[in-house]
């Protein structure tokens, strides 16, 4: 029953031939987008993650776009972070909140210019939620979705294929630094960032009828380091702890219950949604937190589990678990997941459900490397 | 290339296990949620539709409630369509759209009580924006998703079918009224409604514990009007003209661009979002239209087109066709479109891109039976 059916209401990307023709096996749908999952060997694709360098078609990370006098002013009443220090060139990972103080997404937030902004999205219709605040607050701001697709370049042999396409320039670029360029005229933002801890770049395509071109480009440069395709990784995003939002956690969770503690600023003078509810769970200690956990009997799984099962102590629930995996680094069996404060901070040894059924596991901090 | 991972971001919905049991073998994504599309065999599935009683799972239609002193402001503020006269106990089928008068929904908002709606929705995040407007706008309303799940019994032979669960009284119910009722003790709201111009009713089950429990009672019940598994029929929306909201359109399109002029109320004293930009559109006439197309050369088809197509005369775009089938019942290859006004007015011949190749088609009206 897992065959999907695509139709006009889920868009493919810019990439979808070039990964279709690389043998693209397993996908999943992101922001109504096809976003590539697998091409049929998740070990050959985290081995390259871990040792080469993978290409990976993320364009259903989608951008909406602030513009006008007032687009800084927006970014920062729709971020709980402060942005008084963000450079023009400069992405900050950030969390959008609604009025409670639920989080609404995670994106990187990228500050194209003092007048122009992109928020790079996890899996929900920011643009309808960005278009709300800024009309009803009467922000002049033009809200859209650009022609921007991404596509990320990742592991540790990403930097040398990058320096080989743009220059040796492209090495001073820090972490979530971009700059504006081009290859062979493709119109691109080059960023160094990604959704693994391996190292890399995304290149933000700025014109979606050259994709194919694009992907083929890097490929060909990318043989001597033995690029392949792949896609967000499930076991190194879970070693790395990175968020998969909307999958990690409750619907009602804040930004303090998945992990981003310290990207919320409660005491800034700014005003931004969400705050007086987040200042009230930053001085009181929010209910859950997210946690790694090392799981007693291993298991062979490296393929997200269908939905989240429950964490008990003695039957009773205490959380849940979002992602249980075999790390062949660490050569144990780890989860994500996530808990109740009190016992997080007891370190009591919780029950989990996995594919192979009930295990005792451990909290731990997070990453796990 | 067309398997789907499931994962935590992806719910199944309470019918899911009984769905796998009876075979489901095509799915789509809606509204972050499982939605099934097929069984196996669309040409049974789409006779049992039109001949006897199907049942469907449409949990993924998710609710959005507005509950409090300000639901109905709250309401109307969201909605295009004049709702005064809305009773207790009946649906109506509304346009959502944002401050520039594009679509953003097509639900159906049934008012349970004077403080108490629902937007039965189509494929997008707007809980959000519900809580957007609702907060920003100082609303005095709870917006939330509540625990409710619809399931669809569609076919001339529905209406038998749900008088043996529920009694006779429920033939007096009218399309888009509705009963809260129950079913061995199971929360319902019944209401004659669905996605099929079949007749029938959707059970917005409000326990989702008891899915399976719900699937069997109406399966057992349906044996005697031969009842099976089914889904939204692509080839029966398509003669029906049900729009796909999403997929039949442009993003950046107003109701009156998909079809749905007779329901916008731009010379009402209520204000709404969008009310001005719809009121122009009115006045100088929408730049496109929603329309029938029956193409020349028949085609076997009965799957969603993968994405939109051109629609052209003498190579130039005029529209996109967003689905293109063989009616059995007609008995000819008919296509949904969005073409330029000036071209329907003067019903000239169009060529389409089908899953054949170029054909040629001319304009009707909708809906085709």
């Amino acid at each position: 029953m897992n065959r999907i059916t695509l139709s006009p209401r889920i868009r493919t990307t810019p990439f979808h031939d070039a990964t279709v023709a690389a043998g693209l096996s397993d996908i999943t749908v992101y922001n109504k987008m096809v976003l590539p999952l697998s091409y049929g060997d998740s070990k050959a694709e985290y081995d390259r993650l871990i040792n080469d360098v993978a290409i990976w078609d993320v364009a259903a990370e989608r951008q909406v776009e602030l513009v006008g006098p007032d687009a800084g002013a927006c970014a920062q009443y729709l971020t709980a972070r402060d942005l008084a220090n963000q450079k023009v060139g400069q992405g900050y990972y950030v969390a959008m909140c609604d009025h409670e103080g639920r989080i609404l997404n995670d994106p990187v937030l990228l500050k194209l210019a003092e007048d122009r902004f992109w928020f790079s999205l996890a899996d929900a219709d920011m643009l309808m939620w960005c278009r709300a605040v800024a009309a009803e607050r009467g922000f002049d701001v033009t809200v859209r979705e650009p022609d921007v697709s991404p596509l990320a370049v990742q592991g540790p042999k990403a930097e040398n294929l990058i320096a080989d396409l743009f220059g040796e320039h492209i090495r001073e670029i820090r972490l979530f630094r971009f700059i504006e360029t081009e290859l062979d005229g493709i119109p691109l933002v080059l960023c160094r960032s990604g959704w693994s801890r391996q190292g890399g770049f995304e290149l933000f395509l700025q014109d979606g009828s050259r994709g194919g071109e694009l992907w083929q480009r890097v490929v060909a440069a990318g043989e001597r380091y033995n690029i392949g395709p792949g896609a967000p990784n499930h076991v190194e995003r879970v070693e790395s702890a990175l968020l998969s939002w909307g999958g990690d956690h409750t619907p009602d969770s804040n930004p303090f219950e998945v992990g981003m503690a310290k990207f919320v600023h409660t005491d800034i003078e700014a005003d931004y949604i969400g705050k007086a509810a987040l200042r009230k769970v930053a001085s009181e200690g929010p209910e859950r937190l997210f946690v790694g956990l090392i799981v007693e009997s291993d298991i062979a799984d490296a393929w997200p589990l269908p939905e989240r099962t429950s964490v008990t102590i003695d039957g009773e629930q205490v959380g849940t678990m979002s992602a249980i995996v075999y790390s062949h680094r660490l050569e144990q069996t780890i989860a994500l997941a996530q808990i109740k404060r009190e016992v997080v901070e007891a370190r009591a040894p919780v029950t989990v459900v996995g594919p192979g059924g009930p295990n005792t596991a451990t909290i731990t901090d997070l990453p796990f490397i």
